[in-house]
């Protein structure tokens, strides 16, 4: 294990966050915010301290990492990124508590987007930002961040993009790593100002726009309003429909399509499968929920929306979708899981592992039938190996566990199963609300500090898919061999 | 597909049960339930109809079989065993709605024990003893008994004892396939025969003791009373806890021990971690519910009943524990998954699926540091092929996809989603009762008919285990090639 280069990196990481954070140290600035400036200035600050300690005094002899380093890499990342983002909302006593200022920043660069804050609009402007913030920076994954921007990183660290993208198997775009990097960021940064725009175009504040589309992007789920989307009019609210579902896609399909490749990128068996669970879905819940709304135009906005929101495992919400029916909060919950495309900014199991698990049970019902048979899984058009498979189903097994073992510790509160379950769903799979006690009009602020901890850890466990977290807990990844 | 030969044996099984039901008429009779008796006398002549028509017209040419012909003949075993087990509720009118009397049958057979009768003590001797001899018959599985005593079924016939015994891998006990089928049912007859004689010790009525019996060595838990097991005394609690443990085990340990190898069997893995999760669970529990009751003892006593009746997938109850606080109920909601021991009449995903895919997701992590390493899965002191882990992995996906099916169907339920997704989990792994709207002192009285009948196909797929149920609905199974 080359522990000299892990702590470089991380170092790396910290020193780019605290450059981040110069963008809601002048969001404070402009709306004179003093308190919230002088927070970011002094977090900046220690950011900057740990960071040039990691990077300057710990001098890597090799820069040769491999899988090992790549998980712990990226798992350390994610932990200390958290820890210093936590420090503006502590130092300014916007959120006083410790762990709940960890929460919300896991939360946020996790891009889950599960609140404790019980008075949102009672934050000011340059906190807000910068929580809204992370969620951008995290959904693209912040080592991506940094190899796209830093030379050093390129090329040979292809580790940690497998480490940080989510979906089963990571493909390069182009041969240079850090070429993919960059394309990666300019199609996210595009799409970003594309929706900040249409946003500004609806007459949306500018402040509110960039806030709302970094939520967006990252399918995040951070507003700035106690009822989420509920108050903005009905095209903005289409607008931030369409977007998350744009952000739940592969990105690679959006460079095929720069490169003129659409029909490509329109074969993708994902992509259709993703649009197929939306329409479905959406189509099911506009009827079910019919007699909430005025107009059959109400009742489809309402329910694209919170499909698109909960598909995507952005949580965004323009109704408390908790008083649905129970047919519809069904859909909701098992789209929780499903979640969007690999290699976009959603999370939960991804939709090209269900497809490859569904095919998969295609090929075991072969088997049975002709044990002798030799049955082949293809997925978009090219054939997955076992390994491959293997993989995929072992992720479901671990998913399952780590699933179970969280709902058996935030057992010890004592709410109800619905409140529980939805609860570990929503932070496990980075949606945000649930249902019941956490439901769309709700928050976190009930439950236990350890509960809260545990919930982080498995916001962590969702958006890194697991293995980066217990390859860095495990001794034998750190031992010197 | 030799068609000819699954009519055979389907019609051989029908014949089975109508000599199965002379027993509920002796009880009828016992207790001059006139009507019971003419209704178990007609459905007899009706089963005596049917099965000769199909053995005695449908004279199979070849007596071959394969993984095809077994697994298709099991389900539709299972399915007409259920459909004229049916007829004496109906025919009676103790049970007027066929929908409700095939519900109540299928809940008996596939040893789940959820029930529609909202007062259970209004029913005849007759009824009961054969509502909860169902459970008996199917704990065992009513192929191996058939395989046990017709001769023909002998030696060829593998492939029905895979399909009908639970678990990922079904071993012959001795060479001859008849033998040990006969040593399965030796095992169970004289297990139950001492658990009746103990419960008779313990002053429980004859007719009682048998009934309760029938429904521990199934792991079914049809009762005759409103509270279950409540209103016996802590030693008929005590007998029955033990009994529903030892019928969680796989019977291919008891086989060992009977032949001297007592060691083998105390090396099993499975048994290991089977014992461990029950005293676990049991302990947290007992803490969880000491304020509920008068002392450390009848805390320890109902903990430890609920357990063992909710690993084994039995679904007796001593208290109503749908009251109990949220963590033992998600404890018991989480056993409820992993279920009883492989080879054992208890339902579930078994314990030793479990073990399996956690080894297996242990040597995704040594693959994920090591990507060129080769690490074997070892269980119970053998090394698990790949073969096997993909049909183990590939089962926990088809599993949580019907799963997610079901609670998507039931979901027209308007519930609640505890209600909804612990019916499903109940009637899926062969439970019975859940929380919420069907916990333990509930019934499904209230579900319609649609769900009634989804939640007697869930309890089917659980039972068999999926396969046999999909592949026989698959149009390819049915080809004549």
């Amino acid at each position: 294990m080359n522990r000299r280069m892990v702590l470089y990196m991380v170092g790396s990481v910290i020193k780019i966050e605290a450059l981040l954070m110069l963008l809601p140290l002048i969001v404070s600035l402009i709306y004179s915010e003093k308190a919230s400036a002088v927070s970011f200035l002094i977090s900046i600050a220690i950011a900057l301290v740990i960071g040039f300690a990691m990077t300057l005094i710990v001098k890597p002899g090799s820069k040769v990492i491999y899988a090992k380093e790549g998980f712990v890499t990226v798992a350390l990342s994610w932990l200390f990124l958290s820890l210093v983002g936590s420090l503006p909302f502590v130092i300014s006593g916007e959120i006083p508590s410790f762990v709940d200022a960890l929460f919300e920043t896991v939360s946020g660069f996790t891009t889950t987007g599960a609140s404790i804050l019980t008075d949102i609009e009672a934050m000011s402007k340059g906190m807000l930002f910068w929580r809204s913030f992370t969620h951008w920076v995290g959904g693209m994954g912040v080592l991506v961040f940094v190899m796209a921007i830093i030379p050093s990183f390129s090329d040979r660290s292809i580790h940690l993009l497998c480490a940080e993208v989510p979906g089963p198997v990571v493909g390069k775009l182009v041969p240079k790593l850090r070429q993919t990097a960059r394309i990666l960021y300019i199609i996210y940064i595009a799409l970003t100002l594309i929706e900040i725009i249409l946003l500004l175009i609806g007459k949306m504040p500018l402040y509110d726009s960039i806030v709302h589309a970094f939520g967006t992007a990252g399918t995040g789920g951070f507003g700035i309003k106690g009822d989420s989307i509920g108050s903005y009019n009905s095209y903005l609210q289409w607008i931030i429909t369409v977007f998350m579902l744009l952000f739940g896609v592969n990105f690679n399909l959006y460079y095929f399509i720069i490169m003129g490749k659409i029909k490509t990128a329109l074969k993708s068996t994902e992509l259709w499968v993703y649009l197929g669970l939306v329409m479905g879905s959406t189509a099911l819940i506009t009827i079910n929920i019919l007699p909430f709304f005025e107009s059959f135009s109400s009742s489809l906005k309402h329910a694209a929306f919170q499909v698109a929101s909960i598909i995507t495992t952005t949580g965004y919400a323009t109704t408390d979708f908790d008083k649905w029916p129970v047919f519809s909060k069904t859909i909701l919950l098992l789209l929780m899981f499903i979640g969007a495309c690999a290699g976009s900014t959603g999370g939960g199991i991804k939709v090209s592992r269900v497809v490859m698990l569904i095919k998969n049970c295609k090929r075991e019902l072969q088997r049975m039938l002709h044990p002798r048979s030799v049955a082949v899984v293809r997925f978009e058009g090219k054939r997955v190996d076992n390994t491959t498979i293997n993989a995929v189903s072992s992720y479901l097994a671990i998913y399952t566990l780590f699933f179970c073992l969280i709902v058996f510790i935030i057992g010890i509160e004592n709410f109800d199963l619905e409140t529980n379950i939805s609860a570990v769903a929503a932070c496990f799979n980075n949606i945000g609300p649930g249902f019941g006690r956490v439901g769309a009009a709700m928050n976190y602020s009930e439950f236990s500090g350890l509960s809260k901890i545990v919930l982080s850890i498995a916001m962590l466990l969702g958006r890194l898919e697991i293995y980066p977290i217990i390859l860095t807990l495990s001794p034998s990844t750190w031992s010197k061999k």
